[in-house]
């Protein structure tokens, strides 16, 4: 995103922005956020407090966005918060609030017939014990895994990620390990897997379930760079070999492959899941 | 309405869940399944559809919804698509429409006086390269520092997690350097570390960075009988022990700690942010 050099230093466009939550936070955030970057010639300040979930504590918010109010931020309030009497309290706050979930229960209540659950009033994402079993097992998988350093039990991977040395392979792993608690393994092309017109024999036999990742020579050259400084490994003409290579053995060998200079870990690991259908 | 004969599944309280988005889908997944899980009475059969960017796409989902709605199963379609050709075309699905961004942008754009920029149509939440090498860079740190395992650059950790082996360190050590690009180490309390007063000597000089992790030991046994099978490390009486202990090292050394037994990874990395004070 880019700021105007002059909005930033106009006062008139500094708001404060509050992402409140009853839980997490990561919801009020994330969707905030989302909502926010459609107003790029704004500075906000952002504070994001989880667990209002008491009157007191909402009391206590009211007061520090009031403060801000005062200091002349306008504030914009994102909230999750679901407790009537907790969210009547937030509504007392000098600035604008955006309920990101009451109206759509609302609609959800009328399609559905039903009055939505008094009992199930937190959101726990990802709290049950199986699912946090499978995440921590995913987590622990990627590392032992990480880098090719183990060929222990590949064949259970669901997905096995290729490509040369700081393409990114690591953060789209564990992203997806720890959303999706997926199996996964990543495996590093070096010089000694070319030339050859296969895919190296560890992890040949599970073609069917590995991905590729290239990049541009330039951004890798800047990542290598930051590694190891003016090396031959950083070198613009060896970071061009080695994609150029890596995208041939990707496509001799039909491994669907992605380039990772643009994406951010979360648009990579949407992709992936969506190739190779591993979305549960 | 008509339900085929063939049909084995009572429709009644079965739904299809459609979650779209002219991007990776993870905001209208997140925000989607929170809203559903409100409603404990209904099956909801699921699907995420990311990068739904063009007419033709938004026609085929169409399509597929429809076969939903011929099935009996009401469809219930989260969106959080812009593009307003997309939308308009969406909007033709035999289904409740739920545009979880589209009111929100209006309130926004009612309380900032302007409106939502045209060009940056796409949610890009991480996406920007410095983001993204902080992020790379604070995986690959976690992974080096995991478990105790390295003591380099152990001073420029962001924070310390300490607790005894399975309490579930990785997977909160992960979840936050991924979404906050914060560096982090976690330090397994064993044997060799008590009886002491004070803190292990490597993590001594850090203690102000150091949160600790606890557990039940009914739930600590039983993830250690999935590593190791009626071992010793695994039995009640150990795992009593060693969460004792540790709880005492954390008290008496000023760590703050949370039992992790009832808490996702979500709300474990939310309250170490809050009580550490470490929210970007």
């Amino acid at each position: 995103m880019t700021v105007p050099s002059t909005a930033s230093l106009d006062t008139t466009n500094a708001r404060a922005a509050y992402f409140l939550s009853d839980s997490t936070g990561i919801t009020a955030e994330t969707l905030g956020n989302a909502l926010l970057s459609n107003f790029p010639g704004f500075v906000f300040h952002r504070h994001t407090i989880p667990f209002v979930d008491t009157v007191k504590g909402a009391n206590d918010v009211v007061r520090q966005i009031a403060r801000d109010a005062d200091a002349g931020l306008e504030p914009i309030i994102f909230t999750t918060t679901k407790n009537a009497a907790v969210s009547a309290a937030l509504r007392t706050a000098p600035g604008t609030i955006i309920d990101l979930l009451g109206g759509h229960l609302t609609e959800l209540e009328a399609a559905l017939g039903t009055t939505a659950s008094e009992q199930l009033g937190q959101f726990h994402m990802l709290g049950d014990a199986t699912q946090y079993f499978a995440r921590m097992r995913a987590v622990e998988y990627a590392i032992e895994h990480d880098d090719g350093q183990s060929s222990r039990a590949l064949d259970i991977a669901d997905l096995i990620i290729v490509a040369p040395s700081r393409c990114g392979k690591t953060p789209t792993t564990m992203y997806l390990a720890l959303q999706y608690g997926l199996l996964i393994a990543n495996y590093p092309l070096t010089d000694d897997d070319f030339p050859t017109d296969g895919l190296p024999p560890l992890i040949a036999p599970y073609a069917a379930r590995c991905f590729g990742i290239t990049t541009t020579p330039l951004r890798l050259s800047q990542v290598r760079h930051e590694r190891r400084p003016d090396s031959t490994y950083a070198s613009l003409a060896q970071c061009t070999l080695e994609l150029r290579r890596a995208e041939d053995l990707y496509r001799r060998n039909r491994v669907p492959f992605l380039n990772s200079s643009t994406k951010s870990v979360e648009e990579m690991s949407a992709v992936i899941l969506q190739t190779l259908r591993l979305r549960p």
